[in-house]
Formats: C-alpha cells, structure tokens, sequence
C-alpha cells in the first residue's frame, strides 16, 4: 500500500492554485458572481469596490476553529469541519440581522496533514460559502502544530435591520429561535462513546446558521445574538450590553426532542444541556410588547430593570450565574445554578 | 516566590474587557477616533458604516504568525510578536497601494500562557496599529495548542494608485525599495546562538512595512508586491500573475550592511540572504521607463518576454527557480540557483 499523499507533498502554493480552482468552478464563487471583485485569490490584498453596497451597513467577524477545541477528527468528517467553520462564522453575521457576502479563509495544520483531509475541509468550506453566496476571496495558509481554521466574513444588513447586543429594554420579551441543546447532547454521546442517537450527533456535526428573519422582525428587534456560548452565557452578553437583567420562565425554553433522547440515555438533566449548550447557533432575540404579532419561535421571558438572570419555575425564582463556554476558565467556574434567592 | 497568573486565571471575557480597555485608551484606537463605527469590540460581529471611503477600493488581507514556524519566544519580546503580526498585514495593505483603516484580531493560546506574554503581544498588536491609525474592531479568542495570531486587516487605496501583481510589462524596470537581507541574516544568528550583532537581529525582531510611496509613483506603478517569501519567490509570482519573465542584474542588488556583516561571520553568502529572505517587507515593483523619475529605491532588473528568472552578472546569465518560502515544502525543494544557461 502507498503511503497517503500529504499536504507537504503539494506545497504551500499548489494548494492555493488548488483552493482557487475549487472555488472559482463553484456557482456563486464563479469568476464574477459577486459584483465588484477586483482582485480576489492569489494577490497581497483582496480588492473589493464595494458601492453594490449602497448604504447598507458593512459587518465584519472572525471565528477560530482548533482542533481538539472545537473539533475531533474521529467525530467529524473534514467536510463538516469546513462547514462549521463557515456556519459558525455566519451565524455571528446571522445575529447582526445581516447577509454574508464575502470570506477569508486562513489555514494552519501541521505539514503530515493528508492531503484527502485538507481537500475535505476545503470542500467544505467552498460548499457551505456557496450555500449563502458568499465568495471566497483570499486567505492565508501556513504550518502549525494543529490545525487551526479562521475564517473571516465580510457581510451587510440594512440599516433599520441592523441588530446589537445592546438594545434590550426592561419589559422586552426574550425569544429563541428553535429548539436548544441538542450540540452539546451530541458532544456527551461522542464524548462516551455511545453508539446510535444519530439525529443527535448530526445536530453535533451539522450545526446551521438561522438566517429565516424577515426584514420586518429583524427590523423590530431590540437586540439579538446568536447562541454560540450557551443560552445564559449568550444573555448575560445581552443583559450585561443592555444594562439590564433577565427573567426566564424554566417551562418555556423548548428543548430539541433528540437532546431529551440522549439526555436519557446520559442520565443528564436536558434543561442543563437547554441552558449551556454553545454552538446552537439559534437566534437569542428580544421584541416589545407592540411588535409580538411579528415573532418567530419560542418565548422564553422578560428583560428586568433588576440586574441578574433569573429562572422562574412554579412559583420558585432562581438565580443563576450568566456563565457560558469560556476558552480558558472550562472546567474551572461552572457556570449554572448557584442557589435559590426565594 | 508566587505563581505566575495566566490566562486561565482571567478568562476568555476577561481578556477580552483588557484588550477593549487597551484599545480603547491609545490614540487613533480611541473610540470615535475612526469614522463609522457603528459596533466594535463586543459584538457578534463589527458593523461600519463606510461612506468616508468614497469611491476608493477596499482591501482585505490575513495572515498568520505561529509560534515555533514564524517566531519563538526566546528570539522575540511578547511586544515584537505583537507588531510584527500587524506589520505582516499591513505590508500586504502597503503592497496593494493601500493604507489600513481597521483590523480583527484572532489569537489562540494555550491556557498555561502567562498574563504578561498575553499582554505584551495584545500592546504590541495595539500600538503597532495605533502608529497607522487603524482600529481594532473585533476578533476572537480561543484555546490552541501553540500561540497563534492571525490578523485580518481592512484597508482602502485610491482607484489609480491600486498596485496588482498582474500589470508588468516587458520592458518595464525592476525596483526594489530598500536593501534586503537582514532578515535572514538575523533569523541565521539567532539559529546559531551568536551572540552581538544586535543592529542585525532588530532587523529581524522588528521588520516594518513601507508606506514611503508617494501616490504619483503608486499611479505609474505597473505591479507591485512585498517582499514576505523572498525576492525571488515574490518576483515569481509577480511574473506568473503578468505572464512575463525577468532578468536581475546581480550586481545592482542592495545588501543591507547588516546582512552583510553577519553573512561573513556566518560565512553564508550575502547575495543568497538578499534573494531568499523573507518578512523583509520591502516592496518590490515595476515601472515603465517614461516614469523613471518617479522611481524610489534600487533598479534590480527588468521584465522580460521570455518566462523564468535569470540572474545576470558579468557577462553570465543563469537561470534560476523562483522558489520563494514555501510552508509546506520547506526544506525539501530549496530554492535557489539550479545551472548556468549561457
């Protein structure tokens, strides 16, 4: 048996021809698909004339996937990571109630890296751009002990669509978009081994940026992010920007049918997996009384003038502490329940 | 004598609150110091309202420094690493005929990392991008196993001053815009351990783009790139973009006289230290002969019909690779002369 090709086989500028070439045969990543690319791959800089933008709001964001941080490559196929990659970086666009439009993609990974891996996660990089219009124009690649994807998004929203963190108001109705904790429910089943419960650890594997807003939600929201930390992770950022606290009502957050299957089988509590899973990518959004009829998903609870996230069930207040996925405190400060108040 | 504190002794958020703290005090990072930031730091994504570009071309460039390939710790001060990754980006920005206005920051570290490396390289990263008035508009923090900084940095040129590297002609003059070497020079005493040479080692420790060009001279420009693979991989790619050649006069390649102090104690040669070094971030260019006056720099050679690089020196000429710095073959094909032709 011949041993594997790897990307040191190919060199550092035969896989960027190799990237370019996949990404220009792509539909919307064809020559000229986007408007206004004058240099794309293969020169310093990319250059964009940007006036197809008229006066909407341009949007920026990068995310990092590690391996072993965010991903194992026993559990993922390279595709996936890819996707991921490019997911994880829409939903932050997602949140801002905009489109993506444009990406940069850097690459580190160690020179054994088989080459067949490399073109997964590239395949899955360009598919997943494609998905959403968004063109690949440059990008970085370089060795590492690891392999490190990240990617950069360049998007727009329009002005009266653009969403912050910051704008929740007392009174304000808190929602989430979909169903939360089937991510982490499927990290607990990769993370023990147990076999089956595949419509768990896809939602693991294939997690999907929302972009099912219309303009007159987004444009009625008063603040909105997107799930990436863990529900009260992601609230604190919003009630901590906001200047303001939160109660939730424990019954309403909708848990994901295959989080509550595998929470059984990991005899774990599914409202903990509902509360902290990050990676959900689901919307986390607030909306005034007025603008209810305009409302999409779950409603969850209440933006308070009192500081602090508090859960609310059958007549019992807890508080809880806003902690979500931290990179460096994991494992050390858990956040969750830390003692009823009355 | 205590421990000392790192990163996972602050947090993820922690760090982050530094770095906006940190960003926000120093000059042009001063909040409102640049136009059009609508959200910075802190949000899912940096949204910019780009009006006061005009009708200029944007430009988007990454790149990444990785502990043990593009530094090591011993060799440089954490400040060093700091500027030297924006210092990278921004010489891909100068390299277009651009000016950088903003950048994303992306750093991935191990949770043992020590607080003070941590911020040492964040003050790097942020007065580095102070001495160009660029803001730093977000970014992301992550776990890795290695130090990682990948910048992305967000930059604008006028429409006629824009530098491809796919517009030189046969014919048109070959510049460099300072004397190379030094880099490599530096890298190869460190690597050796030789003590002195301190003027040397800065050269390598604290490159600096160059943002010397006059916008008459980026106008006449017919291609440009900077010197980060070497002067004879980035010629390569200058003449694959322009379908073209070039022949450089050997004897009219500046030699930084540090390069050459420490080529004759390393007892290397100069020239071959001028043709490979990287991170030199000169800029290398093109330029007709009726725009000789305009010229800054040395005149190294001319393009050519004919493809290939050749050296030409005394009455020989030899053909050469242009076999720049690559990642992944690194030490397998070694660049370099490969024969004499005639």
């Amino acid at each position: 048996m011949s041993r594997r090709r790897t990307v040191s086989d190919i060199g550092e500028f035969g896989l960027i021809e190799g990237i370019k070439k996949l990404a220009e045969a792509h539909g919307s990543n064809a020559a000229n698909a986007r408007k206004g690319i004058i240099a794309g791959i293969g020169d310093d800089a990319a250059a964009l004339n940007l006036k197809h933008i008229g006066d909407r709001v341009i949007l920026f964001t990068t995310d990092t996937l590690a391996e072993g941080v965010h991903f194992r490559r026993g559990w993922m196929l390279p595709e996936e990571i890819g996707r991921k990659a490019v997911e994880a970086n829409a939903s932050d666009i997602a949140a801002m109630g905009g489109k993506p439009l444009y990406a940069l993609v850097s690459l580190a990974a160690p020179s054994s890296l088989e080459k067949n891996v490399f073109d997964g996660i590239f395949r899955g990089i360009v598919f997943a751009s494609e998905q959403y219009k968004t063109k690949i124009i440059g990008g970085n690649i370089s060795r590492g002990k690891e392999i490190q994807i990240t990617l950069t998004l360049i998007g727009a929203a329009k002005k009266d669509e653009l969403c912050l963190r910051s704008g929740a108001k007392p009174g304000d109705f808190i929602f989430v978009s979909r169903p939360l904790g089937a991510s982490a429910a499927g990290l607990g089943l990769f993370s023990r081994g147990i076999r089956g419960f595949e419509e768990t650890k896809k939602k693991f594997r294939n997690p999907k940026a929302d972009f099912s807003f219309s303009g007159r939600l987004l444009a009625a929201v008063t603040s909105m992010i997107d799930i990436s930390d863990g529900l009260l992770g992601d609230l604190g950022h919003v009630c901590e920007s906001s200047k303001a606290g939160a109660t939730l009502f424990t019954g309403n957050i909708p848990i994901d049918p295959d989080a509550l299957k595998a929470a059984h089988r990991l005899n774990h509590d599914p409202l903990d997996y509902a509360l902290h899973s990050g990676e959900e990518y689901a919307l986390l959004y607030t909306l005034p009384e007025q603008h209810l009829p305009l409302a999409k998903g779950f409603l969850i609870g209440e933006i308070t003038r009192k500081k602090g996230i508090y859960l609310f069930n059958n007549g019992v207040r807890m508080a809880v502490k806003p902690k979500g996925f931290d990179h460096f405190l994991r494992g050390k400060h858990k956040g969750g329940c830390h003692g009823i108040v009355y």
